[in-house]
């Protein structure tokens, strides 16, 4: 049984063009998903290697660190192709990691663009596939894909319906894109 | 009778440092005390005299100004000594405005520090006048002083009891600090 409150970290980058060498992230602290407790902030580099090192450090150095309970990322990319290891981060901060997803994850096409863009996609893919099996939740009205490291299938599914309320997302995934993308466009932009 | 998920702004600076020109300024759209909508970002010149503009500006150009019902600030300084002249913010806006401050501002100390350091301290002065009388709502717990224009006291009370949560304030300032403070320094600090 989870508690309506658990503290999660949501995390998700800010909208940036090709010529920006670096893209703004976004962790909020959220009481399940009920209200925003703190806001954490990083950078990482478009299309580097850098987001699993950074977010380490970012959730490491937290005064909140030992409140959280579960970390939630939107995806496992940050800034383009920076892609996060989310087995090497959670051996580094030691908090369960749940990836959400609104769509099946094309790997195919993932494969495919990595192949053409990075002499490293070898290094990447391997990254993409420690991210582990893809499983689907069905809510009411939609379904929400993740995969998960560090706590079970049924826990991360009841932590997903605690804090999904208005959107098809989690809140602490909606509340980091809208303040992800504000900060860098000046306004926020629809939901995540 | 005020609806519950009134559509709020939430203005607050980011801390800065007497070194820095400029200081970031967030705005949240908030349902009531309820949830985020929106997040806007502006910047403004610290102790300058150009937040009213830069705030007419950031809200006259939301796609959200439409649903908005009323602006909070938190006091009505920004950066420093950069008032907002909220009666010049009101007749470009056209949105009430409800200034809150935790304690009864100190207008005499206020006085003395704009003619210590201001040659425009005249200027300066009668736009803090122009923020009108100061009000007192007692909650339970503690007290919420405010000043109000295009908007009844009433209202203005009926607003600060529906968006007072989980703080000493209410939710849309709350969030905007930890926004604000979060992104210029890595991780926000305490409450608002």
């Amino acid at each position: 049984m989870i508690k309506e409150e658990i503290r999660i970290l949501g995390i998700d980058d800010g909208p940036f063009t090709k010529n920006d060498k670096e893209v703004i992230v976004i962790g909020v602290i959220f009481r399940g998903g009920e209200f925003l407790d703190g806001v954490l902030r990083t950078y990482v580099t478009v299309d580097g290697l850098d987001a699993t090192e950074k977010l380490s450090k970012m959730i490491n150095s937290s005064k909140h660190k030992q409140q959280l309970k579960v970390i939630m990322l939107d995806g496992i990319t940050l800034g383009g192709f920076n892609i996060v290891d989310i087995k090497k981060l959670y051996s580094e901060v030691k908090i369960p990691i749940i990836v959400i997803n609104r769509k099946p994850p094309d790997l195919n096409s993932i494969r495919i663009a990595l192949e053409k863009n990075f002499d490293d996609f070898e290094k990447r893919w391997k990254m993409i596939l420690n991210a582990g099996k893809i499983n689907q939740i069905k809510l009411e009205k939609f379904s929400i894909y993740y995969q998960n490291i560090g706590i079970d299938n049924e826990e991360a599914e009841e932590i997903i319906l605690i804090s999904t309320r208005h959107a098809q997302i989690p809140e602490p995934l909606r509340v980091a894109h809208i303040i992800a993308s504000g900060v860098v466009k000046g306004e926020s932009e629809g939901h995540a």
